[in-house]
């Protein structure tokens, strides 16, 4: 059975409190339980976190070593600059799907580039929260995908 | 019911027969084939094309726009420099999703642009073949989820 | 009596189709032939051809080596980044007016620069499909005024 | 019944007099005559100025929105640099077609860029004294077609 | 016995035929003919194609893994942006010598860079029309250099 | 009556102990007294904060959401790369001026950008600490100013 | 007593005629009026000009190295690139505010940078009309502590 | 008798534990162990921290203050881009090391830029773990070479 | 005999009197008085201007053409973006040198451009107020070496 | 009888010794030998050269001008960043051959960048030592081709 | 027994020449004789040779190639563009440390870059000439550390 | 009496032999001879060098340092990138005037950029040969002028 590390970046606990016609009404805490229960479904065990600090993300990605058989990640801001979090992930090497819930590369330019994208599986951008099941469904299907060529 | 255009752009015809060890060993007409069946269990039709030419890909997108309720496209080479693929989708207005077989971020710099992505609903990048079925479940999703906000 | 090639490039032929409220409801068959009484009113014969594919305008300037005394060209997507289609100009010389109907220099920044400019008489650029007539207007003005400097 | 402001800007009072090579041996007064002649014909007057510098082209922007339904102008020089008259454009929203007597795009690259072309309507570029002709006639045609969306 | 494809991009089949002053008098049959008899007098068979459209080049590079050992390639305007050439011979992985008759280091900046040449085995420049036999001769003695490392 | 959050970030409480030939002996608790005097002369509360680290600074822009009419703000060095910030600020809404104490633009040009100043009311630069009152005064007029339109 | 000059530059001699929408429906006579009281009320003299004109600019800098003590200057567009008012300022010595209506940093990115701003005391930016009043308390604080080490 | 702090960013806590291949398998344990060794060797004190949070590595810059007579630093990450740590090591002006253990010039470009050298007394690159040795002895010498100039 | 235009741009006029660390104690009436006399003893009439407008340097230019043989010009700011008195210089064709009293290129890397250098004879850099009677020296002999190309 | 200087650059004497899976084991003698004969079989007397300093190569180069028809060179590193070697082929005018062992387009960015392309006749890239024979060939041909264009 | 090259670049013959303040008074004959100590004291034989001449450091580095176990490499001025001794380090494979005497990232921009840090083993910067000793140090524990990863 | 050494770089032994027409017909020889006479005339001794190799003009402003007063400095191709030639210049502290012959503003782009422009006195530029005659005239002028701050 996998566990799952879903964890949000900056600012994502706001969801659903701020700015929706952006991000719609939906809460983080939903997200969460529409993700975990999706897991139960399908046999996957997925614990949530969150975190506004830099420092706090790259203690997640570390811990997850321990435990995680692969991490849903939405760095929030850190994606377009934290190369500690980049770090992280590469160093850890547990398979890593980034997540984005708006479409990224139709906003402002910074938000174009992601430093964390060359050390992840893949990208499901634009889909709403909606995309975090998607990513939940790409991340499985890599882990069971034995055959398959990895990254590593 | 559905209609959604399955569009892949130049050398992917060639997926299966050359470069293995990148692409694996599936051709573009297993690929095709798989997207349709899983089109048809959820009772949404596919209909496949491929063109190695950017005006053929023009045509076919100006095409959609008679029948098709979504399109699935990887334009291959064409992602990164093709304005008029940008424009054809622009114009039509036809909800499309993007995806990319591998993680072109962790390839060459010219591949990490998309001068497409941002006329595009998202993005699905780096899950293998895979991701052409991601790319039609968050396609579908989006055309049902009509209470939520279009990027039209 | 002159001979002009009208050539439109990709998407051009969606006009009046999609996205009015940019280019308003004139199709391009409308167009065409708006131009085509103009300029049988002055004693011009205008030919009209569009194509989606960049080989195609490639051949069809081509072409117009053969019989046509100047080119009007609203060469789209393809103005920002086809040195096939500048080269095809700069080879067969054919004196080419380039027409844009909006004004690009205030959409997008990658829509600001032509490398079709250089090898061409000079641009009319914003005045909506009033431009094609003023195009031909000046083009014909071009090609009687035998005793100014050429580009040639 | 439109009356039009003809702004000419640095160094086009030496029209005829230096470089005929590029310019011709046409007089600035030649041209305003000749535009004002062709204004006459169709009813518009057209009212005439050249200014050396910044500033007084400033004026004149302003001073037009007192009388002026248009403006043809020829900004020289400060078309690469002056965000003062761009900013003075953008403030009298008087409609302004900018006029380039060569085909800047075929010269040194820092004339391919205008500053003041996303507040313009339209550019006529590289068509000789004649373009200012050809501004004349897209600028009545832009003030007549009332049914036209405008850019302000 | 060697099959080779000696294959022209966009606008070389005006060759002979305009810019005598920078291309010469001798036309793109000449020229294939020429190389077919190099080829035939060191026992190489040449098929020669021509194509404006970059989706018929894809094509033609595609075409050629059933038949050829190797591919002399004068992309034209396609050397400087098409990435979808570049793919399609990375693909097929037959060895491809770049050609370009006059020296492209010498003239607009936009011709110095190829995005082919990282694919290919190696380039022969500005030698002229000879430099398709130098090419032909450098592809057969690296075909028959069967102890040299490859790139592939 | 306004509550108002003076939050300033990474270093400055070494303010007056460090560096006092560029930012004078005052300590930051000198600053954050005499900014909540004047607040208190004028009927408004200031809370103070400082923080060094990013993710601090995120959650107190947050919990501003609950109580806060504005914030006072000096990033210090994550003025220039927090996007996280930024984001914070876009997200909760409280009307925020950024405020520095040295004229950042006459020093190292990586001081020169603000990547927090697009989602700020304004900005007061260079005045030393009483940049801090004059920051005050600036937001309260801003909240007073009910006729203005805002940014929001 | 201090003599303080108010400077603004192109373009603000139509503040409340034209695009209230941005800068509202106050006219630069009021503003200069507005400035001029409260400087009376704090016993500071005031005196306004504004200039469409560069190099009037200038020559009013200049005047002032005879007269004042203090200069609150609203370049408007020539901040962006006129070295020649930015040498004034360095030359003549008068500390210097810079003040901007709107928030420049929010606007296109050519108005995100000031060639004025190193060698000014400090920016108040953002804070519409109230801004000069800011910069006024600002300048005169910066007199009065004579105490503070100068920029000078 | 110096006191040293030897302080470590982001991810090199999972030093000896991860990607051994490129960092090796001793851990930051040990390393800190040897240093500590080292330093009681030559008569000197060295305390070890490590921080995944930029906050907490400005933090100890800070406490360092009190009581270092040096640092040796390796930032990681937050080498390329952390401004909030190159201002706490300016202000604190306490003598610091910068050390790597790989050859950060021969990885990826965007780890060749320090932001953090400029203010450092100097760097120790590429030496694996003994970087650490060396960077203790490098900056002993320092302490002890009164007679030299220093940067500060 | 000779008649030369002594032409200084923006902020010269405050020579001698602010900046004297930079510029020394010498006026522009003394460095016109010297070249006057240095000219008068090699029998060349000198006549000096000075501006602060841009607009009113291209009409001391422009007037050259009716008198001057030769022009002395130190453009001060405008040197480094004025596209108008570079136009204003290469339209009248009167032999021009460039001075700059300081070495630019040993100051802000703004200063190190400039826009007028092509246009130009030569330059004579940073030899203080010499380097006008070296400019003169060096203007004379141009035009006297009657068989030495010409820039025309 | 044409005479050839066979000029190669810095480290080019390591061939054969160093660095043999990119280079092959064949030595700089033997290459030297094997061009001698070519030249010898085809009537053409070859002398050759080798240094490390880039001004014993712009010597060499001079020298040809005495004796030699053309110049076949590898100028190693220095093709890539020397200007003084690319003045001495400028100025002394004899036909030059640029070779390159490797195809440096395939590796690292600054290899791909020739400042010595402009000034040759062509370039001969990426077929190993065999290059040097391809590049004798060409120079040959267009040393008799008599009726060819020059670049001179 | 080791045998060490110390290389020393251009200009480094006149330390303790010139420019005292910045690199002190010691001479380069005193650092060669200090290394050459440390070395005999620790059982290294040092030779040390010093050029200001490109092609005489890239033959030093070939010469090296016969003798030497390491190199310790201060390349002056030609460290920032020197490809031809980046090429020869590269060539011949011997360990070489890069020594600075000052903190080259403290100075200016054009000094941070070094082209010959990536073909290096690490880079000791900035502790003035007891640099020298320490990397003579870190290549020793390099050397002698035969369990460890090689670059090569 | 003062003594001079003239240095010039590479190529320009090949003065007055090849390029007559961008140089003209005088040799070296008779530069050195012209200017050695003009310092005979005022009492100033010259001596004259040329060297192709970057390492042997290092070398010559080493040997400067010991006999002469000031040099006379055309670096020809190594102006542009010869950060070893600057640093010898910055090191032996002779006072240095910069001579190109033609002006480089106006030929090709990387002829723009002189490093060696920050530790010069100043620069000649365009004058033909008799810029040396100026560069002398004003180097004596310099170093007679005590009074004059100096660059040191």
């Amino acid at each position: 059975m996998y566990k799952i590390l879903l964890l949000n970046g900056p600012n994502l606990n706001l969801l659903g409190i701020r700015e929706p016609e952006i991000y719609g009404t939906i809460t983080l805490k939903d997200i969460e339980e529409t993700v975990k229960q999706r897991g139960a479904a399908i046999g996957v065990e997925v614990r949530a976190a969150q975190h506004n600090s830099e420092g706090a993300m790259v203690d997640a990605i570390h811990d997850a070593l321990r435990w995680a058989s692969g991490i849903i990640l939405n760095a929030g801001a850190y994606t377009h600059y934290s190369i500690a979090i980049r770090d992280a992930i590469a160093s850890v090497r547990v398979p890593t799907v980034e997540v984005h819930i708006t479409n990224v590369h139709a906003r402002e330019p910074f938000r174009h580039r992601s430093v964390l994208a060359p050390v992840t599986i893949g990208q499901v951008v634009g889909f709403g929260i909606y995309g975090y099941i998607m990513a939940l469904d790409g991340l499985v299907h890599y882990l069971n995908d034995t055959s398959a060529a990895r990254i590593e």
